[in-house]
Formats: C-alpha cells, structure tokens, sequence
C-alpha cells in the first residue's frame, strides 16, 4: 500500500469525519485504532489496531506519514515529543496540546495572555477551596470531559469526591450565564486563520445537546469578539488544525472561556452540512499546511442535534422510519453501538427559518434516540 | 467484521464516493474490486479482489449482504439472474440493467415505449448500413463508453473497423443538436421517485467535459419533458438506483435519448456539493429502498469540470497549487494515477454568478491537468 500523507491517532467519529473529507481530497490516511472496527476503523482500510500510550506503536503508525493528527488529545506529551524529535510533524504540536490537556495551564496561559477567563484558583487542600469561595466549580486539570472530572460545589464537602480522586485540581467561579457559545477556528502551520461563524451550545446534563448555527440574536460586537479570541488564541498557542473555543455568555454581557479542544468539535459537526469548507476538511487542510477553505454558513440557519444511546437498539433499521419522517435531515451515523446516553452520530437540518430547522433536526434525533418525537 | 448491508460490485470512483455517502448513513459497504489498491478500496476496509464476472466470486463477496448494486454495468446477467434466485436483492436487476448493457434492446423497448430517440435499425452487412443511410453513427451494442465503440460513417468504408470488430451493430441517425443534456433519477423498488434539476454536459474528444447544473437557458416546457421521460423510463424499466438519461437537444427544438446508464453518473457528480441529496446518496437511498432525498439545488449555479489526466503527474502536490488559486472550489480526487485523458477526478464550484462559476471550476481544473490555467 503506498505511503498515507497523514496519521490520524484515535480511531473515533472524528477520525471516521476526517476521511469522509479525506476521500474527496485525495488525502491517504493511516489509523491508529483503539480496537477492531471502531468507529473510523469501518471506513480507513489502512489501520492498526493499538494502544496510543505505546511509544513504539505510535512509531510503527506514523513511520512513513510526515504528518500526524489527532482524534482526541490523550496522547502522552512525551510521546508527540518523540515523534517530533524523529521528524514526524505533529499538528497540533505538543507545545500546543498541553493548553488542551491540562486546564491548569490554560488557564495560567490565557491569563498570562488576557484572554477573559473565570475566575481561578489551583487548590490542593479544603482550606484552598474555603479560601477560593462558594459557590464554585472543582475540576481536574487533566482528563475531565462531558461533565466527568467536574463538581459544582456550595461547601467544602461538596468537593469530597473531587479530593477524593487524588487529581489534581482547580477551583473556578460559578459563572451567572445566559448561554454557552463556541467559536472554532481553522489555523495551518502558515498562520492563515479563518473562524467559522459563532454558534450557541445547548448542553443537557453536561453534554452537548444541540449547536445553533449562527448563534441567535448574538450582539454584533461579542461575535466579532469571539471570532478575534479564537483567532488570537490559535496564534498566540501556536495551534494547527481546528481550535474550538468553548465560551459563557455572561447575564452581564460578557464572554468568558470555558474549554479549549485542539481538534474538529462537536459544536462544528453543523459545518459538514451547513458550511462551505468543513470543519473536517479544514482540519485536514490545516495540518496538511494546505490553503484553508471558506467558513461561510451556506444556510440562514443550521442546527445539530446529536443522537445519544436510548431506547432504540438498531440504528440502521431505524433509518427508514427517520427519513420517512424527516427526509431532508442529514443523517450521521458513526457505526457505534448504542449504549444509554453514548453519542451514536448526530443529524443536521437547514433553511431560512429558525423554528422549522430546529424541529426538524429536534424530530429526528428524537426517533433515532427514542423512537418518538415527543410532538 | 459485521455483515456488510450492501455489496458494491466494482472498485471505481462511482463506489468510492458512494462509500462517502455510506459513511454518514452509516451503512456498512463490502467491496468488489479488480484489483489492490484502486479508487474504490482505498476507502472500503472490507473488500475483496476478484473478478466480477466470475459467479463464485460474486458470490462470496455479496454472500451475507441482503443487496448487492454497482460502480459499473458491466456484470453478465446470468450471474445477477443467479444471485437474484439465491436471495440477493440486485438493485439495479437484470432484467433493467439490460436495457444499459444493450443499445439494440435499449432503442427497441425505447421506441415501443414511444420515447423520443433518434432513427436507428440493428445491421448486419454493409448493404444494410448503406440502406440505413449516411452521414449516420454506427455503434456497438455492448460494451462502448466515453467515444469507444462508436463510429461516426459518411460512407461505408468509414464503417470497416465497426464492422471488422465482429460485434453486434446499431445505426442511429447523425442528430443535428443544439447541446447535450441528462436528465439524472432516483427510484426506489417501493416506486418512489425524484428528478434532479436537468443539466447541460459539454463534451470534448466524446468524454464528458464539464455539466452545467441546471442546463442554461432551458426552455421550461422541454425541461418538464426531460424529468417526465426520465422519470418514466425509470419506472417502465424498473429501475431501482440512479438512471442517468443522456439526452440531444436537437436544433428544432426537441428531445432525443441518446445513452441509459443505471448508477450515478458523472453528469450527476455536481450534487454532492451542489443538490440537497447527493446523487450517491440518494443511490444508496433508493438501492436499500429508504425514503429519498431532496434533488433541489442548493446554489443557483453549479459547475463541475473533469480532471484529466495531463501533464500535472502528482496530483496530490498540485492540491496546494489548486486551493491556493481557487480555495472554494471542491475537490474530488479519485486516487488513481495519472494516464493522459484518463478521468483522475473532479471538481465543483457554485455561486450566483455562472460565469464566475465557470470560470472558478474550469481554472481548477486546468491547474490539476495541465498546471496552467490558459487565462
């Protein structure tokens, strides 16, 4: 088999979104998969099945791919390190990932850089935590996702579990907001940006639910603020590929960053449908250091619904009775099987009115996830 | 490997974008490919080498996939006959694909349809030829494509080679027309139905050029007539997948058929970014019988243009080259080698503008075949 232009290490619906863009490009991928027949596994026929904190697995990946990408960001920092120092590129860099992976630096960094965060405090003991006030949210600096690793706490015993872990931990004001915004940006290696439009994040239960494209009603100067932030913080951090920035929308008015991700994101599935160049293809793009691709919504509206894990088993058997339903909701399976709450893929609708495509994409997910709208 | 839902036959650029398709549908594709390594199994895990037109192989590779459809229609009949007998659903079936495979039973049943074709006889000898007339178009039934297997004869002697060929013949009428046009449909074996927007392809050398999306200009009355004729080809044949009728538009003003092809079609390659529902998607739409998709354009103006094979032999450097020039064009690279004027991928644009549209996808074009633009 010839020699894949780009290793992606994860074998996830990222990686599984990334050669969707990759067969259209032309782009040879190689993957380093978690299991046998994971979600991207299905669809790269040039895969290994390995454990990504293995040096020498990593190695055998990458060895004759220059680029190397990520469909998550728990590769071991000392490994990108290795893989650099070998003369693989690895897109982000680990300088770079280590602002995604630990929470306890990013913070300290975009301080540093006067990016508007929560307010902060690293806390090792209760005492910290009384010090730091209630209420307030303890996290850990490293691993946490979905709402794991995360505690609103209104007492120091509240933070039980979190002290508990033995992780180490951070203390962040509970931010008063009106909603959560994303703003992803898509950075190569040349330093061309391009920022996507803003766009709202729902979250029911710590995971994001649905993404609004563009985010409803937002206030002309806080979107041009967003848009610089990302950007800014792409350069600043030194980010290729997709940077999302995950944001509050303060009662008052103000933004504030709440996550940070080094890859294509949920809260950027909306643009396989709803964007001229896709989140996908402009990763790909990026870390390829090929000229990055318009960002523009090609809709007045796009909303993603995710498809969580519920009462319907078979997916594929289901298919009929969604597109029956909604025939014109772009459907993403990511060949997962379906587990309570596991995201299984997600769905997209578009169009001029707001309401309708919300519905739309809302019925849909529903039936795939219950087997009922609820309307 | 879980059983597969659907059984392609043939490695090609037509499976290969419909595994982009499958991809989000989440439907799980084996390949038959004709050898390691072409466009098709670059992207399909499960795949098998072989060949199609040996029944034991065909079995094997569609043995527990409930339907079976095609990058091509070239499989002996026989065989989808046997495979239908032992319980695979062939989508196209042969008794449809017939009327692709054939031009002599095409014309026939066309004709007793009463659909508009040019005057043609099956021939025999050379007196028959010169009884039909000249200038006429000698054809062979079976086998022809992109100009092969067809002979443009002013006189008898223009016809040796056609006859010396030792195939079965066709004659058609030379039709005076303005332009060509194809009129693409999705049909599902529950008899649903829907027309893509009638397209204008532009020929050179008798390959498929570029196609305009929809046709310019088109009169309405000819374009109602166009989608009404394809639809009911379709159904009176039984057509189950993508039936792409090629169509003259002759210069007093009607419609004549000239080609069938039962798959998705290269006049149909503007959808995946231009329509609602990609032709690839609406193919495995229809072949698995799930509700179909919309075929509305969702720009005024879509453009696609080949890419043929030139001058340009690293199609993969010449990426940057293309989306430094036009970086909103997209690009389908079919991960084949380049041959002179072999078809190695495509490329779209769209917008509101067709001159600008134009002139966007024919310059990226030209970059991947000739590296220049010949502004």
């Amino acid at each position: 088999m010839p020699s894949p232009q780009l290793a992606v290490i994860g074998g996830g619906q990222l990686a599984r979104m990334m050669q969707q863009a990759a067969i259209g490009l032309g782009i040879r991928v190689r993957l380093l998969a978690e299991a046998p027949d994971v979600s991207a596994a299905q669809v790269i026929p040039d895969h290994v099945v390995g454990d990504y904190t293995d040096i020498d697995t990593l190695r055998a990946v990458v060895a004759d791919a220059p680029v190397v990408t990520f469909d998550h960001e728990h590769v071991p920092p000392e490994h990108l390190q290795a893989l650099e120092a070998e003369g693989h590129a690895c897109r982000p860099g680990p300088h770079a990932l280590l602002y995604a992976q630990d929470k306890g630096d990013m913070r300290k960094r975009l301080g540093a850089l006067g990016v508007p965060c929560p307010r902060n405090a690293a806390i090792a003991t209760r005492q910290e935590l009384e010090s730091f006030g209630f209420p307030s949210v303890v996290k850990t600096t490293r691993g946490g996702y979905d709402g794991k690793g995360v505690w609103v706490v209104r007492s120091a015993a509240d933070a039980d579990e979190a002290f508990a872990s033995g992780r180490s931990l951070l203390a962040e004001e509970l931010v008063d907001f009106r909603r959560e915004l994303a703003a992803l940006v898509a950075r190569s290696p040349s330093g061309e940006v391009r920022a996507y439009p803003v766009v709202e994040s729902r979250q029911a239960d710590g995971v994001c639910a649905e993404v609004i494209a563009p985010a409803p009603d937002l206030d002309p100067e806080l979107d041009a603020e967003a848009r610089a932030m990302a950007e800014r913080i792409a350069t600043e951090l030194d980010v290729t590929g997709i940077l999302a920035v995950e944001l509050f929308e303060t009662t008052d008015g103000r933004l504030l960053v709440n996550e940070l991700a080094m890859r294509p994101h949920n809260t950027g599935h909306w643009s396989i449908d709803g964007a001229v160049t896709s989140q996908f293809e402009n990763h790909l793009r990026a870390v390829l250091d090929l000229p990055l691709g318009a960002t523009d919504a090609r809709a007045p509206w796009s909303v993603m619904v995710n498809i969580l894990g519920g009462a319907v088993e078979d997916l594929e058997a289901q298919r009929a009775v969604v597109l029956a339903a909604e025939p014109d909701v772009k459907i993403h399976l990511y060949g997962k099987s379906v587990k309570a709450g596991r995201r299984v893929g997600h769905v997209t609708a578009y169009g001029p009115d707001l309401d309708d495509v919300l519905n739309r994409a809302r019925r849909a997910a529903a039936l795939f996830t219950n087997g009922v709208t609820h309307d």
